[in-house]
């Protein structure tokens, strides 16, 4: 009988981050009835099973309305479609609508999910073992487990309040650039970054953009939370100030429509030119890396996204109002919770203008052995903030989301995590 | 302005199996009244748009009959859901009805179709630089992009008219441990191959069993055409002889069903043993790889797939006779072209005994310049056999495709071919 050693498959397998993960999902499995401060995932409610339906019909009905012969409409829901997927002009749209982005249709990839968008970007960009990319730390768990399925370094470079600080990155790519590596992109979320909930001020968006000339270093600017800020005054995206083309926009549908299609992009509109002198869109070159991956994403689930966008005129914010006014209101019970519940001066927390996540400072060792007896001692759960960061850090802080409970169940867990925490201090 | 070099981009962007395959669109492209016969996509008149739907219907049916309650069944849909999806139990049992393969439901894993199956057990298995893979040439351009993607080493075993010989496979894996590198798995099309069309034997298949534990490799078996045999006698696949566990199944719908949901699976029911003695469940040790590519394979295209299975009883054999049918009648239909119009002996081909793929060898140099010529004065594509191999090989040898055409159109195309060769032998 074949038995396979753990240790000798590969370092993805055995990811510490993805076992700490592993670990999260086990408590929250085995205390069902705590209250979860750990899930990020969207709420549910917003849609029902049958709006798959209609929303795959009004793709169908969009299709038809532009003459397009029955055969044709049914290979693009049926058969293996274009690499780089069938959605390129109504995401351009939108991203006009919504963010002022104005691109090329051509330069939009559709991908299984922003997950795969990063994979691509990450691969297609990383020839050589010196080749590295920057992440602002803490960073999502999901990039840095795309770079270690690829055995890209991660280079972390430390964010403030403020976010990233341009010097820092520039400060960081130089050092990478001394020790014979080179520094490829810069990973960034501009608003309301998963895990910290810190946003971009405007001059570090500007001067992020600069620095990436400077340094040349692409951005690869992830923004799933963008919709959900606490008031209507928003930053502008780094790719609409993107005027060197620096920025790879990453996608996400996940959070604005719902997750169960898998369905995100990349924008990927610089120019590659070959020794040759040809000259082609990355994109259209990343294609090869896509259809290596995925061959392309599921037709079905784009005809559901595409669906969408042509039933909200492709504004995503304007179809989103509901949501954001949910969203609002869940981040500001838990900053009102957390006003209402923590007194002690030592402890802290941060104050984000939007999104589904808040950090508290306390001077307890956050870790697995405090989150297990906090599920089954206090019935709530949370997230260690060490799981995002690669080489240390965060151990004394831990990341609240605010996005899958209602106002009671978010005011009634930091209710219990005070008491937890309160226990340990005494 | 930001613009990139080709050359520092990954080696996998500027395949030159992925420039053959671009090369060989933009010539179908440029000639579009030109006949196929190297397009190998499923011929898509056996479903209808609103098969969609329907099948999304029965999976509903199926989940609320069971009296899963209304939140859990949109979460399924709606939600992200189970890294290794949720067709697990269908999967199995489909496996059980109609190949006779007995595993764990919990062995099986849902991928954004078989491409990233492929890709996530490659991952899985090569750790080092030193892990490769063999596989049978000439070869499935997926497999050996995935391989590429990752920068692992795919070694090629040369098949036979039989397809895989043990005896070659064995010397092959020896000779890599001899120079230092270890071999982890042998890569393998079991019916019908594509691009060879070549099946392996029984003897072959016991024997290639036998060679993997003696060899200490495991198989990654691939069957995509399994079903699509010309006539009802059927070879065991490899995984269903696989008493030691040796055999790591890869799983389409994209023929049995259709493309357009794009999820496919792997069966993965080895035992993984950690260092400290803690033994899991291979599949479930490859789902932290799949969760950093694409978190979760769309529980929308999953429902469709379950919808299917539910539908035929999880027989997708007797769901397909009508497929079955047309393409044994293609394959018969370009059978019987080839000797309808070839009877230069210097000019000779395989007889498939299923599938979508034959191969013509002629004593022409079939390379680029002669199908850009095919296409432009002829009317015919085919595929060179070169774009099969790794090292050279293929260069007289011409992939026919009849998978998408009617028998009128396999005949006159297999015309146009004969013209084009005897023009080119005068």
């Amino acid at each position: 009988m074949a038995e396979l050693v753990r240790e000798e498959l590969h370092s993805s397998v055995t990811d510490p981050v993805a076992a700490s993960m592993n670990f999260l999902n086990e408590i929250a499995g085995r205390f069902p009835a705590a209250i979860s401060l750990a899930a990020g995932r969207p709420f549910d409610e917003f849609y029902a099973v049958e709006d798959v339906e209609r929303y795959l019909a009004a793709y169908l009905g969009h299709l038809r309305a532009q003459g397009i012969p029955e055969a044709r409409v049914r290979q693009a829901i049926l058969q293996y479609g274009r690499t780089n997927g069938q959605l390129g002009t109504m995401i351009a749209r939108m991203l006009e609508v919504d963010e002022d982005i104005r691109v090329p249709a051509e330069s939009v990839m559709v991908t299984s999910g922003c997950q795969e968008a990063m994979i691509i970007a990450l691969r297609g960009l990383c020839a050589h073992p010196r080749d590295v990319v920057l992440a602002a730390e803490p960073c999502y768990v999901g990039f840095t487990g795309a770079a270690r399925v690829l055995g890209i370094t991660v280079v972390p470079v430390p964010e403030t309040a403020q976010g990233l600080r341009p010097e820092t990155v520039a400060r960081v790519a130089r050092e990478v650039r001394a020790s014979g590596r080179r520094p490829r992109a810069l990973y960034v979320v501009s608003n309301f970054a998963n895990p910290s909930g810190v946003s971009l001020s405007a001059d570090v968006r500007r001067g992020l953009i600069e620095t990436a000339a400077d340094e040349d270093l692409l951005i690869l600017e992830d923004d799933p939370y963008g919709l959900f800020g606490l008031d209507d005054r928003r930053s502008p995206v780094l790719k609409s100030l993107d005027t060197g083309q620096r920025v790879i926009y990453l996608g996400s549908f996940a959070k604005s429509v719902f997750p169960g299609a898998r369905v995100g992009f990349l924008v990927a509109d610089q120019t590659v030119v070959s020794a040759a002198g040809h000259r082609s869109l990355l994109a259209d070159e990343l294609s090869t890396v896509k259809s290596m991956i995925t061959v392309n994403t599921s037709p079905i689930a784009q005809a559901v996204i595409g669906g969408v966008l042509v039933s909200c005129g492709y504004s995503l914010r304007s179809a989103n109002q509901e949501k954001i006014a949910f969203y609002r209101s869940n981040l500001r019970a838990l900053l009102a919770a957390l006003e209402r519940h923590f007194s002690d001066p030592a402890i802290t927390w941060n104050s984000p203008s939007g999104g589904f996540f808040a950090v508290l400072d306390a001077p307890v060792r956050a870790d697995e052995k405090l989150l297990e007896r906090s599920a089954r001692d206090y019935g709530v759960l949370w997230t260690p903030m060490s799981f995002f960061y690669l080489d240390g850090g965060g151990s004394h802080a831990i990341r609240l989301s605010c996005s899958a409970l209602t106002a009671d169940q978010i005011d009634e867990g930091v209710r219990r995590l005070a008491a937890l925490i309160a226990d340990v201090r005494s």
